[in-house]
């Protein structure tokens, strides 16, 4: 004991001296500066308003489709309103896919047909033009397909019913625990021979909105491949009880959505150069793409407009960066990250070193904190930090993932981060109609846009190189 | 600095001992009984079943109406199903206003009329029943008001617009600097001769809805009172754009509510009687009455379902207090505050020591954390325990006030503390007729409720009277 209160003595007081330093030079000009960020958000922020734009003038904006192009026009043109050093698009081939038709569901039980609310799948293949009509067998994982094995599933519709897991605080943990039914069902009930695939939404709420996302094939060919649609929570309940009660009742959908030939679209790009490092990068994005079903203004219309924002706010709260901000808007997020590929490919040619990537990627809900990916040493100094961070309710400051559309970019030096919204609500809205601009409070969204422009403001001032731990103790 | 340094180890060597301690002895049971809370509250939860009850089938309850008294029976019936030891409504006498008609209200402008959304204020006078046409007179302030006089105000009608302040991290700040507008409004502008009061909505959202709330005359004799009303936040920039063009321009309303005599309601309450201390009473509460625009959902609906739940989960929980536990469903918070004077003079005629308060009337949503009023033995008691909430992502533990009905049971020694939710939203619903079941996610209301169970679990544990610290150095 004595031993490790010695080291713990030295730790303390190294502890004071780190304190003072920060508390004398630091603390009070960053604690205005952070106060300064907040005013401006709350009081003269854009974002709302952007978000009012890219939803209800430009909607649903799937990669290929018009609305991407719309929504690739109108940030450019915004951005270029804000007198950025440079505003540019980048060119990247993505994916095509379409819905077509409205879908259409229904099982019989008892001579009744009862209709139930499904959409297809982003990236599911069609029915035929009649429909599938089949037996259902109801399963909560691929194991139980594996025991059940050909006899029992060959013919018949796969129905993936596990629901999302209620008790997790994180509901992206939920998530994280349910999605493969959505992502691989349809490539694993294949394999014994099912005719189609529904998949209960996910969603922990029970509602009447069917749940899209994106699903695939692997390397299965094309003629074994079956189609796969989502269906909303409270008709999984409902198609559930009635299997119980009739094993054979039979399940109808019909759905014409097709994969088309890849079509360019871009990503939307805008820099402030940086004063002192113009060659280090530091990148703030969301992506530009969204499902069709809503108008994502959760996903990811709010990271978008937040993360330009934050370049705005920078410029109206007086801060002279060091190193170069860019907002990255990225296209393609949902079902092909070719944005995010692109991004991080041509930065990699051109051999600009990103020091710093954070995404908004989790709904325009009230942010909590971030999450991180980088080393000790630098996740160190953000804990330092948290005592600024305390006037807004910002407390959530743990190592893990940070955003898909980032992920690319990752090196062993770098910062990546993703901001952590409140996400009690996420998925009532996530990849469904209901994502529209009426679920966005416009306080929360500013109060994102302004803890993400915190962070960039603090990591451009002191960098990412903070001293080794050792290295202090040796001072 | 040494000196500091060495008073800092003293603090340090007892910290890790403390640390030590709670980890070893505490920490493992305590973690497991948050967690079976919290599992059983999201999973197994009955408050949002309950707020559909109380909200759809019951609706808007303001004291002294039958859906105040529906409100009440409803509570019995159900506390009493829940098979506590004890299960009692007390009576008190309550205010009973009435709003009668809808009301009208417009302005002239250019021979146009534009109609505007308003509301009656709770305890306001009616206009005659031709109403009243004034012209209008806009301020921020009393000072203004005082500034202006007689010559200026006479006869005109008093428009407060100063808006709720955006760049407030806590909107019951915001609000707090904005509502004397509306509680003591007529009063003032009475004296200067005004015939009716205008006041923009307590509301940081622009929006259509007029939200309501109390205001009072003082002492103001009956004739020299004058009816006032809430403009909702649209209406109230609208107005004030069309005085600036058009400083004469008239304004019209007209509302026909009314205060009666004072009828008999009550409050509603169960205990779980204590093992050890059962003369020791602890108490969760919401306030069952609400205003009458819309159900009252989250004002204070949630409050009520999730104090009702924190009962029955310390029984689902396998909890065995050693304190009584009481739920108290006050009456008569929004316009009297008589429920909370009751319970309060009569746990003092009956000489019940009152440990522990807990009141939830901050709306449904997500949890934050707590406001504590008690001792700095208490609340650093508290403070030890934030480790066992961090799974939940509470993090707000700050000194400050905890909720107006328990208010009255305030002694040196007791612990008083009102739950913390995310606050943005709050003021969107509060009062007005957007204030409704839809407004409330269903996690974000479990999560309340077991983050109350957890305290209270953990003061019935513990218990109110920690080691002063000084005790715990002599040590």
């Amino acid at each position: 004991m004595r031993l490790k209160t010695h080291i713990y003595t030295m730790k303390s007081y190294l502890s004071i001296i780190v304190l003072l330093v920060f508390s004398y030079s630091c603390a009070q000009p960053d604690k205005e500066a952070l106060k300064t960020i907040y005013k401006q958000s709350l009081t003269n922020g854009k974002a709302y308003e952007w978000l009012d734009h890219l939803s209800n003038k430009i909607g649903g904006r799937l990669s290929g489709s018009e609305n991407a192009e719309k929504a690739v026009l109108w940030a450019k043109t915004e951005l270029e309103k804000l007198g950025l050093d440079k505003v540019w698009i980048q060119p990247v081939m993505v994916p095509k896919w379409i819905r077509g038709e409205k879908e259409e569901a229904f099982y019989e039980v008892r001579r009744m047909t009862k209709k139930v609310n499904i959409c297809a799948l982003g990236g599911s293949v069609a029915t035929n033009n009649e429909g599938i009509r089949a037996s259902v067998i109801e399963v909560q994982d691929f194991e139980t397909l594996e025991k059940l094995g050909k006899s029992e599933i060959k013919g018949k519709i796969v129905f993936y019913n596990r629901p999302m897991q209620a008790d997790l605080i994180s509901t992206f943990s939920a998530y994280g625990g349910c999605v493969n039914q959505r992502y691989a069902g349809a490539m694993e009930a294949a394999k014994y021979g099912a005719v189609g695939v529904i998949v209960r939404s996910m969603n922990l709420r029970l509602d009447d909105f069917p749940h899209t996302g994106s699903m695939s094939y692997g390397d299965l060919p094309v003629n074994k491949r079956i189609p796969s649609a989502a269906i909303s929570t409270n008709d999984a309940e409902a198609l559930s009880s009635a299997l119980k009660a009739n094993k054979d009742l039979k399940f109808f959908f019909k759905q014409s959505c097709e994969q088309l030939e890849d079509v360019q679209s871009h990503n939307v790009i805008g820099e402030i150069t940086g004063s002192e490092f113009p060659n280090e990068y530091m990148i703030v994005g969301g992506h530009l793409d969204s499902w069709d079903l809503g108008d994502g203004s959760h996903d990811d219309g709010a990271g978008v407009v937040q993360s330009m924002d934050v370049l705005r706010l920078i410029k109206e709260s007086g801060i002279k960066p060091k190193r170069s901000i860019r907002v990255v808007l990225f296209m393609n997020e949902e079902n092909g990250l070719r944005g995010g590929r692109e991004y991080a490919r041509a930065a990699e040619e051109k051999n600009e070193k990103h020091v710093f990537a954070l995404e908004s990627d989790a709904g325009g809900f009230t942010p909590r904190g971030f999450s991180f990916d980088c080393s000790d040493a630098n996740f160190n100094q953000v804990l330092g930090w948290k005592p600024l961070f305390k006037p807004y309710l910002i407390h959530y400051f743990e190592k893990g993932g940070s955003g898909a559309d980032i992920g690319p970019l990752k090196k062993d030096s770098n910062v990546l981060v993703g901001l952590r919204p409140d996400s009690q609500r996420y998925f009532d809205y996530h990849h469904a109609s209901s994502d529209t601009f009426d679920a966005v409070n416009k306080r929360e969204l500013e109060l994102g846009a302004a803890t993400m422009t915190s962070l960039v403001y603090l990591f451009d001032k002191y960098g990412t190189n903070p001293l080794p731990e050792n290295k202090s103790i040796k001072n």
